[in-house]
């Protein structure tokens, strides 16, 4: 039962008490209550903190020892000399979780990992467990629980969920859930992980129904490394798992060991090679992460490997083809019924139907919702798994109901179909911003789009094949 | 001489013939006047349109011939089976050169080849030189001449040109130049190259001294392939040549064929290793392409591979560590002056110089602008070749003047110095605006950043060693 992972109790917790809460608003501090404030969170918050009354207008306390209340989860944000103080009072009392933000601990050497040792001694001892330190978790967009060190606007909730190593998602996470359009559930980021480690997060989201699509991000894996990529294998038969490693040359893995403590263990090689083998999609870069997030999470598995693509200039439609086999694709073949749909905004000769070229059609028509004619061709053209295709112009005015409805019936018919706009960037924000609440992914480019479907073409096959 | 290539007419035409202009705004063709119009362009416009009186205030000609001057260059752009007719009428008046903006010749096959052929020899026959058909150029900032069925609403000056294989530009033309700040020199688009064809073009931009950096587009090379490769080898001692190809696969090969009547003859893999044997840069995706040309055109030579990195999250700062060493970078040991500069703002114990962590000052400091402590410390720290680094979080209200004159410093002082956003695809238009304006280039990304700081130093190496 998921509700007995341990875990469950952070994400849900029903009560928080937040040591080194703050008034003032330029700490980072500040946020932890603010935000849980904001977001609407219906628990208990315990500020706590000796020097203030409140804290946003709640009660603060001196010490989590004077909470005379079962507390879920006690988030601590002082000092790293304080750190243990705060351990050594708030084991007296009935604690569910601990969340150790503070970072300056095994990251910093020999010294501070045997203050770290201490703390997680002291804690194993009282049966409570803890993330961190050095971590800025968890996140539940089902709650309204969010602890972070920046301001969060709104926390709309989605099927991906995080697993991070630090707190890099942070100043981007309020672009990530507004501007970029990535829906989440939850998020665990771990730091040095003295206790909970990525096996455990792992085991929790594998089992978690709203959870859709895993996210990890690690410089090391601290706990068991065969369970973990066993559960990784048994994880990727029901949802993606897409994988992000810092770490991986000898200069990385240094700064991650003076960034959270972590011992990058083996080869980076080895590593690939294990993650492949389980099925888990390894992302190159940041970029790819979040790329792939949105993919995964907006689009339904494919169904086979034939691509029919769309492109406003011709050039692009040629390297876009090239995209398109350098990631396992085929063009489909579209049969004539397609023909018969599209022939119609040929210029006096013969074109390709795929790669199918909108900026010929528009040298010879005009502009007109050749993408509505395309999108509906491909729908019902049987020879056709998904669907790629590049959007007109900013040139255009468009408006977006109006323009959008074959996008939107692809949606409908469980057609696996992702847009680029004709520069990079997406900056036709009307267009991308109707086109994303509809479940079309907007990707900044040609390339991006379909290396992103390409993740889902090698995940179909494994699925498939293993 | 410069002036004495066949090219410089064009490109510095006197007096352009527009075939084919219309008074309607919403037809492509309107552009093709329109935009010279709109850039003040000083030389003579003819446009020709034996179906009315004037367009856009210009009086129109029935035929080129009709026109009693001198004519640099005739623009045609009528229906693919009416341009024979025009060039058989324009050859009986002097003109410099024609560019066929037409498609519908030796891309749709054998028969639309026989034409194109006819038109070739035609023009050959009467010693005029001809651009196209199926292409869309030239631009040049410098005189306000852009040839673009798309509206161009300003032509900034900069030091990148370009020679593409086809109009691909053209819908994300004002992109790249407004939001995307990349100030362009010349462009020439070479279609389906009956004449002119990228030997002409590269011969013209290597000796154009306001070309700094060459950008080219190609599907297939159509000039003489040892010259061109020994004009590349020639020209990369000089500037940086930037390679951007469509048709690497097969599928790609056969959609540049119907695109531009392209034969891709020979393996990418030959192409590859031709182009890195003479130096130049090859551009990945079109994504690479636009990046590559800007991280050439602002920043200044490396000196060497010693980089100095700065992100905002710790876990950025080990991913970016990582793509540094990916890109051949080493992590520039800072002296002991920078550490003296940046010891204040250490959190209370010794962290990493190199890569320096914002986010954990951030931490304890609250935010300060940690940014110029660390640009002026590696400024003055010989130990550094180069800097990226990460902007601050949105959440920070940012006065860009106040806040950048450390990152101009650089720029002032000759050291290349990139920089990318807090979240991805640079939302903080004022900030990215005022840095860009003053010469220091924002990417998307770490990836994307040390990537293309990447590029520079692989060029450093060739011109180095080679």
């Amino acid at each position: 039962m998921l509700e007995d992972h341990f875990l469950h109790r952070f994400l849900n917790a029903e009560s928080i008490a937040v040591v080194g809460a703050t008034r003032n608003p330029f700490s980072p501090n500040f946020h932890l209550v603010n935000n849980l404030v904001t977001l609407g969170y219906q628990g208990k918050i315990y500020p706590v903190n000796p020097r203030v009354e409140d804290v946003v207008g709640i009660r603060a306390y001196g010490a989590v020892s004077e909470i005379k209340e079962n507390i879920d989860m006690v988030v601590v944000s002082v000092p790293a000399q304080n750190v243990l103080d705060v351990v050594r009072d708030l084991v007296k009392v009935r604690v569910g979780g601990v969340v150790v933000v503070t970072g300056g601990f095994s990251e910093t050497g020999e010294e501070g990992k045997k203050i770290q040792d201490e703390i997680a001694a002291l804690l194993k001892a009282h049966g409570i467990r803890a993330i961190g330190p050095n971590a800025l978790s968890p996140i539940n967009s089902h709650n309204g629980l969010a602890i972070c060190f920046f301001p969060v606007n709104k926390l709309p909730s989605g099927k991906v969920s995080f697993i991070f190593q630090s707190g890099m998602y942070e100043p981007r996470l309020n672009w990530i859930l507004s501007d970029f359009h990535l829906g989440i559930s939850k998020l665990i980021d771990l730091g040095n992980k003295m206790d909970v480690n990525e096996v455990d997060a792992l085991e929790y989201l594998s089992q978690d129904p709203q959870t859709g699509v895993i996210c990890i991000h690690l410089e090391a894996i601290k706990g068991d490394g065969r369970r973990f990529f066993s559960l990784l294998k048994e994880t990727t038969r029901r949802k993606p798992v897409i994988i992000l490693k810092g770490g991986r040359t000898e200069a990385g893995a240094r700064a991650a060991m003076s960034h959270t403590g972590s011992l990058v263990r083996g080869s980076d090689a080895v590593f690939d090679a294990a993650v492949r083998q389980v099925g888990a999609i390894r992302a190159e870069t940041l970029d790819d992460f979040l790329y792939l997030a949105k993919a995964f999470s907006y689009l339904p598995p494919l169904p086979g490997n034939r691509i029919a693509i769309a492109t406003f200039p011709g050039g692009e439609a040629v390297l876009s083809t090239d995209l398109c086999m350098q990631n396992g694709f085929e063009l489909a073949k579209l049969g004539p019924a397609s023909y018969e749909k599209l022939r119609p905004s040929f210029p006096p000769w013969n074109i390709n139907l795929n790669p199918y070229d909108f900026g010929l059609i528009y040298t010879f028509h005009g502009f007109t919702n050749n993408h509505e004619l395309f999108i509906d061709a491909v729908l019902q053209d049987e020879n056709v798994d998904c669907v790629a295709l590049q959007l007109p112009p900013l040139m255009f005015p468009l408006d977006p109901p109006a323009f959008c409805p074959a996008f939107l019936r692809a949606v409908e018919r469980g057609k696996a179909l992702a847009a680029w706009p004709p520069h990079m960037l997406r900056l036709e924000g009307d267009l991308v911003a109707y086109l994303e609440n509809h479940s079309v992914p907007v990707f900044p480019s040609a390339a991006i789009t379909i290396r992103s479907l390409g993740a889902l073409n090698r995940y179909r096959q494994y699925i498939q094949y293993y």
